[in-house]
């Protein structure tokens, strides 16, 4: 088995370790915080699709508008913005790259709590910040992120679960590993339904809401294993544009779980069949799974919040799917490395 | 001539009509702000692209960080985020979208300064906002946007230009027409040079820094008029997974005009060289331009901060050259419409 499915499929264990292990850590930094305007977030890769739902996560349960560092304003340009109000979050795996961690030491600099969330608790990002959220997914191997992007999640889930107190939250949140399990067995079981797909050579991912970052970080899997250019949309920023680009040989992964935003993309699909394009449809939803030529279904348990650590899984599985079909080295995707040291 | 190719050309005028016009609305505005900590900006399409730009610049020149709202979160989710200490902006050539007037109108219910920069000032955004920057970019027939493009970025300028209130920013914009004039002309001497390119079916557009937000509108803009699906990267984001997914056959535009990010670029360049890829240079720098199979010449005399108004040209004008070598009708893109009503 290569280390990309041994590790995705150590996804449940890591998190439930991850949670066991840190909740206590995170109730207390959230006990700690005040005087937060907003959350200003330094990531790259996977750990940028978590900060995608951080954004979306804070900003529906917690109210917290979320900023984006950009990191090359710190490293090429030395012109930090002033960053009063904000509380610094990094997310990195490896807790190395030195754009990401000039962002964290930069608001430490200027008096702003900072957090680092990182598989590395010796690393030097966690080193920089006030508080660390270790991620315990123990070591990942592949060079494609899964248990780390999970547990990455997991960890934005219990920061904002932290910061509400409610205690429902933390009970939903402690039902996820369970519901991860039940979603790896029933997406390796429906994988042969892509092998319709062998030759493709692009493709689409498409999500709202919460969602948004699963349709990244699916889109970014299926690049890094197959090879195939699959590239991410919010349904919304499609139609101002993208989708004249669209066609009938390359798929379009529609992540629709029930939810605030599943009725939006219910009206998309009808969009989508006009135009006579293939829908791969990630849902638990029966109308969305009626009208996709290729259902993935959700087991579905999990509120909608928590969607995206099942939502990605029929993702990553598919994204192994077709790097077999295409006959390429999962563990070793063409050009990369585990470690991106980028300024 | 298509609209398009006509209201490209029209660049020029239209932004020196623009700041003549709106200069003193912008001096007044910087000088009524106050106890601003961070820029929140609206968007859709294009007008995205413009909101990038304002994330560096910004952040570079005036140290504001600038976070993105999430329209989604005010028409689904009916949660939106606490504003305190944001100065809120919308960007939005028709001043239309459902999503992107809720945005606003959440951010004045909630007392927080905001200002809608629209090309039609009699727009439900327009009266929605405490202060307008009517673009004056005159009637865009085109549905992919070229003019209106040009003067939000020059919006986002000229704004950032008054809240120094250094005047020597202010000249440099008044020369910046004359520059973006020159350019067309270069440009449409130099798009024979794309003929090579005429089957590609996809491809990736690159920088870094200030264009950031200028791969992301010349790979939308080769999207809606030719149909291929380009899609934009920072170099430094590339590295970290999507790279595994570049091919000899798709070319990779690289933005790099001469300033702090430059550098970078140019360390980027030799990786893409040892992955055996196809280069498409716009730049002044001699050494990225020979690093090129095909260099797209910078006539070079903007300051950086304003090179984001020329370094879209070559691209506008490569979009419009592909799209006739696909045969495609440029004012009519597949599933598009000029005005998008996203919620």
């Amino acid at each position: 088995m290569s280390w990309v499915e041994t590790e995705l499929r150590e996804q449940p264990e890591a998190l439930s370790r991850f949670l066991a292990r840190e909740e206590q850590t995170a109730r207390s930094l959230a006990r700690q915080l005040d005087d937060i305007q907003y959350v200003f977030i330094a990531s790259r890769g996977s750990s940028s699709n978590a900060a995608r739902y951080a954004q979306y996560l804070f900003g529906t349960v917690n109210r917290l508008p979320v900023a984006f560092a950009t990191p090359s304003l710190y490293t090429l340009y030395g012109a930090p913005p002033r960053l009063a109000g904000a509380f610094a979050i990094a997310i990195s795996q490896s807790g190395a790259s030195p754009d990401v961690v000039a962002v964290l030491a930069e608001a430490r600099r200027q008096g702003r709590p900072t957090l680092a969330i990182t598989n590395d608790p010796g690393s030097d990002l966690a080193r920089t910040a006030d508080w660390v959220l270790p991620l315990h997914a123990g070591r990942e191997r592949a060079v494609a992120a899964t248990k780390t992007y999970a547990n990455s999640v997991a960890a934005v889930a219990l920061l904002s679960a932290a910061l509400t107190g409610d205690e429902r939250r933390f009970a939903s949140l402690s039902e996820a590993p369970a519901v991860v399990a039940e979603q790896i067995e029933r997406s390796f079981a429906d994988a042969a339904e892509l092998d319709r797909y062998r030759h493709v050579d692009g493709g689409t991912v498409v999500a709202r809401g919460v969602n948004y970052g699963t349709s990244f970080e699916i889109a970014l899997k299926i690049r890094e294993l197959s090879g195939a250019p699959f590239e991410p949309f919010s349904s919304a920023d499609l139609m101002h544009g993208p989708i004249a680009a669209l066609h009938a040989d390359r798929p379009v992964i529609v992540v629709a779980p029930s939810g605030p935003a599943l009725e939006s993309l219910r009206g998309f699909l009808g969009k989508l069949h006009e135009l006579g394009l293939t829908i791969v449809g990630i849902s638990d939803d029966e109308a969305v799974l009626a009208a996709s030529e290729t259902p993935l279904p959700l087991v579905g348990r999990v509120p909608e919040w928590l969607s995206p650590l099942v939502t990605v899984v029929p993702g990553q599985i598919a994204a192994l799917r077709l790097a077999r079909l295409a006959g390429a080295d999962v563990d070793r995707p063409a050009g990369l490395t585990k470690v991106t040291l980028t300024r």
